[in-house]
């Protein structure tokens, strides 16, 4: 094997693969990125079982020669030794050669190391994902859908299935859900393209995250794979493999309210900062609750108070108050939270009393909804 | 106590007090800030008893009104959470008074805080520290002299007096040392103003790391004052004492060789860089130690062999290799510290031989010199 090749070209595929990369694997050779070299260029592979990430640098782009491929083969190389040393190398150009078995070399301006590498036989197989039920989302709107579900998954294993999000879809489009219990944040959308089968698949939350780091703020497609214990998330250059949640996703549907008594329009920006600055003392003494009050004076109150470090008040001009008076305590950081995903937008909250869980929608938009569950304090 | 200011020039003064705030401090109401008002301004103080900032908020400044001051007074407020705060106010107009005691009602915009301060009668009182001593330098070389010594200090307790920097001032100039016994970093300078007194004392280490945080990067005069205990040093609007390290500081001049074998003049960013590169895999064995080799030739090879990881060789071009040839072992981390404070001009390193200290210093300058320690691998 050996090939030359642009650092930079080189260092973007690794800083994807390296996301896969895990010290804590049971598998030894998962500390290693597995190179294969062909024709058409190399491909990079990383896994910590529960994720596969490959990305594919081309020889050739554009009418540009990325790579010049002098021989074909495979080998896997350390890691995070190896992105740090190409990442300090001190030139653009990049000779990587595997020479006497194992050993490779690279090799850049005066710079010459040699690695000991490991077999690229031992390295564990791709899933096998069969490309039957598969559709696609532009990589933006993808985003936005991990961004607005994926913080609100468990992040307790005592039921696993909830630290995933439940992606399924169905001939009403596709519906995103993710729930600790405590409160829940669901995103519709209808595909242009939709799968011809329904499915209900749930998808780590950790998962998902980390293929949000990769997806570019752009429109190309994202074609997602959905296979028996896997599912794939193709896009140009790069394949993210990950393992699917198995169990059943709870039918949260029955969760959200029908009848609302009090209905809340208002800035959410403003609306975020007022119980974020609330929130400061609570954080205090560690339980993180504030008081929220809204009257037909069309004047929120957000409180809190911490016996040992004192109170606050924050007012808060509602844009419109509709029902009865309220008042009822939630956890700021779920409020918070849950306003972030609808985005400075005016939102319209709407309660069913104070021990019923409420809802949040951006005014402009029915696709967002999160719910809250609120303390009992009053 | 009662005023109104500007949020961001209160938050420009906490954030310098903040940097003596500890949480682990013996005195719990060291985990507080004081505030002082009085016709002239406001002073905040902090303190872990080791290190106390004290910053002034003049009332006027250049003819802006700044503060307006309605009653004078003084308070103890929780360090963490006023500086939170008053960082997320919605409005730049901020009042503070205390009323009903110790209650204290922060207030901007809709935002309604009342905190639970504590006696600032209770607070300690500020070291006193008598002005016989005391010179002044630029606040620019204040800081550069700083960097180029405290990095070398021992991070070990065994022998106290070396976690600080040993400043020594006659008539010759100041001296400013820091050794962990395996390297020593020193720099010279002949302030204008000189004190009428030679004195001799060491700074902690982790003292003059704060105070290089606060200080200005400009020409300012940064006037020291060294008393018994303590030294104070005094900008425009900021007091930052230290207490002084007891024990007597080792005799430093002994250890640096008088005679050297080897000189070698080369680019102090490129060699960094090598030396960089070639320690990526003796980090992995935690060792750190990488080879150098010099001779006529002019080349200087780096090198490193981790015999489960790999080996690195690295050439770089010197400017100049006089006397015999050499070959010797050292802490890469050591070295890169001491390019770093010599800060990437072409640098002379004299050698007395392969088990003797080595220096390097900057060929236009002579005011700094580091030493490093061989150590024995060859």
């Amino acid at each position: 094997m050996k090939f030359e090749i642009m650092r930079d070209r080189l260092l973007d595929g690794l800083s994807d693969v390296m996301k896969a990369i895990s010290q804590k694997v049971a598998i030894p050779i998962l500390t290693g990125i597995k190179i294969e070299v062909n024709d058409t260029g190399i491909t990079m592979t990383g896994s910590d079982s529960d994720i596969t990430i490959c990305t594919f640098i081309p020889a050739e782009e554009d009418g540009e020669q990325i790579i010049r491929i002098v021989e074909k083969g495979s080998i896997v190389l350390q890691a995070r030794v190896f992105s740090e040393i190409v990442r300090k190398l001190p030139t653009n150009d990049v000779t990587i050669e595997v020479a006497n078995g194992l050993q490779t070399k690279i090799q850049s301006g005066k710079s010459d190391f040699h690695l000991i590498g490991l077999d690229a036989e031992d390295y564990p197989v791709l899933p096998v994902v069969k490309d039957e039920y598969s559709f696609s989302l532009p990589s933006d709107l993808m985003k936005s859908i991990i961004r607005e579900t994926v913080f609100a998954v468990s992040q307790q294993e005592t039921r696993p299935v909830l630290t995933g999000v439940h992606w399924e879809a169905n001939e009403r489009g596709l519906s995103c859900v993710a729930t600790d219990s405590h409160r829940l944040a669901r995103r519709l959308t209808m595909p242009e393209e939709m799968p011809a089968v329904p499915f209900s698949v749930v998808i780590p939350g950790k998962s998902l995250q980390e293929l949000n780091k990769i997806l570019p703020e752009n429109t190309e497609p994202v074609e997602i794979v959905i296979a028996d214990q896997q599912v794939l998330f193709k896009t140009r250059n790069v394949l993210f493999y990950s393992r699917l949640l198995e169990g059943n996703y709870p039918d949260t549907s029955r969760l959200i309210p029908i009848e609302y008594k009090t209905t809340v329009i208002v800035n959410g920006r403003l609306l975020l900062q007022a119980i974020d600055r609330a929130s400061l003392l609570a954080r205090e003494e560690r339980n993180n609750i504030v008081r929220f009050s809204a009257d037909e004076g069309k004047v929120i109150e957000i409180s809190s108070n911490s016996p040992e470090v004192g109170k606050v008040e924050e007012l808060v001009e509602a844009i419109g108050v509709t029902g009865e008076d309220l008042k009822l305590s939630f956890s700021a950081k779920y409020m918070m939270d849950a306003l972030k995903a609808i985005d400075g937008q005016d939102v319209s909250i709407q309660f069913a009393g104070a021990m019923r869980p409420f809802i949040l929608k951006s005014v402009e938009d029915d696709s967002i909804l999160q719910l809250i569950l609120p303390v009992r304090t009053y």
